[in-house]
C-alpha cells in the first residue's frame, strides 16, 4: 500500500468530480494488486469470479441505497447518459406513438433531440424563456403519451426539482448529477439513468435502474445492444462491460453506505448547500442566477455583478487551492459543484475566499 | 510510489488480458495522484488541459503505431465492438443498398446480426461449416455492395487471416483482439475499430481508426452518438468519454513504443506461437483445433485427445501459475491468448507443463 496523502486541491469540477480519498487508494491498491490475487483488477476477465463478484455487489448496493422494490434491475453500460438518450426512446416509445419531455437545459435538450430521431416528441414544459434558470412547474403531462422524461439536476444551470411532478405514464429520468444525493421514491420512475461521474463513480459507466414491467411494450425489433432487457437479462455482460469504472463506482457506493447513505447524504449536501448559497445571497456583490426555490445542491451557479472584478477573485480562490468553478460558457461566471464527496471544508474554503474578496471589493 | 512487484500469474486471459507491468504500476499512481496535480486522474474533469493531452496522445499513437495515412481520424467511444456492429451500418450502409460480411466466428456472427437489422446484408464467406476453424479464402466479394467487413482475429476459435481480401468497395474491420500485435496496412481499411481489452488497454474503450472521406455518404439521419463523424468533429468529447480506460490504453500504447512497436510486437508474436503450436504438434497427446495456416498469434486453441485427462491436466497448470488457458464453452478443451504483453517466459512455462504432463501420460 502506497502512502496516500489528503488531497491539496479542493475540487468543484462539475464531472468527472471529487470522490473519497479512501476510494483513490483503494482503486490504486486494485491496480496493482486485486485482493491478493497477484493480478492488476484491469488484467482479470470480466467472467472471472472476482470480478462477477464486484458487477453483483454494484448493482446490489444500488438498489440498496436507493431502496428499490425488489424487482427492479440495474445495468452497468458505457456511453454516458448521452446513450441513455438515445436508448430511451427505443426502449419505451412505440413505433407511431408519442412521448412527453420536460426541458430544463443542455441536457434536456440533448435528451429531447434523441426522442425527436425517435417519433413524436412532446416539450411539455421548458425553461428556456430565461435560460433554463428555473424548474417549470404544474404543467400539464399527457395521459396518451408513451412516457414523461425529466433530467432531475441540471449541472450547467444549476437548477434542481424539488418535488418530481405526478404523471399516469412511465416516468423516466436523467438522475446523472444527483443520484445517490439524495432519498427519491424509486417507485415513481419506470427508469433512473445516469453517467457515473457525478456521486457514483468515474467516467465511463452508465448505470440504468428499472422496472422491468414497463420495459419492452414498444414492438420495435432492436438492437441487442440497445436493448435494456437484453442486456438485464445477461447481468450487463452481453459484452465485456467497462469493468474497472464499475469496481470505482462499488467502492464509491461502499464509502456512501458506510457513512449512513442517501439520507446522510442529503443532510451533508444541504450543510454545504445553505453554507455557499447563504454566503452567495449575504454579499451584495455576488449573485445567484437561478430561482431561489430551484436552487441545485449540487451545483450552485453565481456571478459577480460586476463582471471587470472576475479576474482578481480567480487569482484569489486559485491561491486558496480552489478548482474547478469557473461557469459553463452558456451561463458565465462560477459554478461551484458539491457532490457526494466534496468535503465541507472544500465550502468553508471557498465561503471564506468570498467574504475575503467582498471586503476588500465591496 | 509503491512497490510494485513482478506479477505472480501467467495471465493467458483472452481479454481483459494481460498488460505491461509498468503499465500498472504507472496507472495505479495516477489514481493518487495525476502528475504530481495533488488529484486522482478519476476526479479530473475531462476538459482540464492534462485529460485533454491524455486525448491527443493517445491518439496520436494510435496513428503513430499503425502507420496511417495523415488525413485518418481517432475516435475514443465507449461500449466496446459491439457497439460498432451497431454502428458500422449506420455509418456506411445506405437505406436500401447492401452490405457484405465474412463470417469467421462468434463476433463475426454478432456483426452479421446488427447489419441484418440495418439493412440487406450477404454473407459472402464463412466458415461455420466446420465450427469455425478456419479462415474462408478466395471467396467474391461483389462490387455493388456499401462495404465489406471482416472480423481480422477470431478469439473463440483461434483463427486469423495473414492476408485479407482485395475489394473495390470499403472494407471494414473489427481488429479488437490483433490490433496493434502486426503491421498492417492502414489504407486497405475505411475503418479499423476494436475494444481496448487486449492489446490496447483495459475493458472500458473502443477505438475507431477511419478515413474520414468514406463517411457520411449513406443520407441517413443519425443520432450523434450513432454518428462517428460527430465524435471525431467533438474529439471524443461530445460527451464524457471514458477517461481512465484511454489514460491506460495511452501508457499501453507509449509501452509499444518503446520496445519498438507494431513490427517488434509481431516478432516477439511470432516467437511465441512458434513455441506454443510447435509444442502441440510435436506431443501426439495434444491437437490444435483450428487449420493450420490460419492459426491466431493471439489465440492458440488446441485439445487433449483424450478429454479424459483434462482434471490432471488443469491440476498441473494451475499449480504452475496458469491462469485462464479453459477453452470457450463453444470450442472447449484449451485456449492460450498470447497477447502483446505475454512475456515468452510465460510460454515456455506453458509448454513445459505440456511436456511434463506428456511424458506421464503420453
Amino acid at each position: 500500500m502506497s502512502t496516500a496523502v489528503k488531497p491539496k486541491v479542493h475540487n468543484y469540477s462539475a464531472g468527472p468530480c471529487i470522490l473519497p480519498q479512501q476510494v483513490f487508494e483503494q482503486a490504486s491498491q486494485a491496480v496493482l494488486d486485486f485482493q491478493g490475487t497477484g493480478m492488476s483488477i484491469l488484467e482479470m476477465s470480466h467472467r472471472s469470479k472476482p470480478i462477477e463478484e464486484v458487477m453483483n455487489k454494484a448493482r446490489d448496493l444500488v438498489k440498496e441505497l436507493l431502496g428499490a422494490p425488489d424487482h427492479y434491475e440495474v445495468v452497468f453500460l458505457g456511453g454516458g447518459a448521452s446513450m441513455g438518450f438515445h436508448m430511451v426512446p427505443l426502449n419505451y416509445q412505440k413505433p407511431g406513438g408519442k412521448s412527453a419531455y420536460a426541458n430544463t437545459g443542455e441536457w434536456a435538450t440533448r435528451a429531447v433531440k434523441e426522442g425527436r430521431l425517435a417519433g413524436e416528441t412532446l416539450v411539455v414544459a421548458s425553461s428556456e424563456d430565461k435560460n433554463f434558470n428555473y424548474i417549470p412547474k404544474g404543467f400539464a403531462i399527457p395521459d396518451d403519451v408513451d412516457y414523461f422524461h425529466i433530467t432531475t439536476n441540471n449541472t450547467i444551470f444549476g437548477t434542481q426539482y424539488k418535488a418530481f411532478p405526478k404523471t399516469k405514464v412511465p416516468m423516466l429520468c436523467d438522475m446523472s448529477s444527483d443520484i445517490f444525493s439524495r432519498p427519491v421514491n424509486v417507485s415513481d420512475f419506470a427508469l433512473i439513468y445516469g453517467g457515473a461521474q457525478k456521486n457514483m463513480g468515474p467516467a465511463g459507466a452508465t448505470v440504468y435502474l428499472f422496472d422491468p414491467e414497463k420495459l419492452g411494450h414498444t414492438g420495435r425489433k432492436l438492437s441487442p445492444m440497445m436493448d435494456l432487457k437484453n442486456h438485464a437479462a445477461k447481468d450487463s455482460m452481453y459484452n465485456t462491460p467497462p469493468v474497472y469504472a464499475v469496481y470505482v463506482s462499488m467502492l464509491t457506493l461502499e464509502w456512501l453506505k458506510s457513512i449512513g447513505g442517501v439520507a446522510e447524504a442529503e443532510k451533508r449536501n444541504q450543510a454545504k448547500a445553505e453554507l455557499l448559497y447563504g454566503t452567495i445571497d449575504r454579499l451584495p456583490i455576488f449573485e445567484g442566477t437561478t430561482a431561489v426555490e430551484d436552487r441545485s445542491a449540487m451545483n450552485a451557479t453565481f456571478v459577480l455583478k460586476d463582471s471587470a472584478l472576475e479576474p482578481a477573485f480567480d487569482a484569489l480562490w486559485k491561491e486558496a487551492g480552489i478548482s474547478g468553478i469557473r461557469g459553463h460558457r452558456s451561463v458565465g461566471g462560477y459554478r461551484a459543484s458539491m457532490y457526494n464527496a466534496l468535503p465541507i471544508d472544500s465550502v468553508k474554503v471557498l465561503t471564506e475566499v468570498m467574504e475575503e474578496f467582498a471586503k476588500k471589493n465591496g
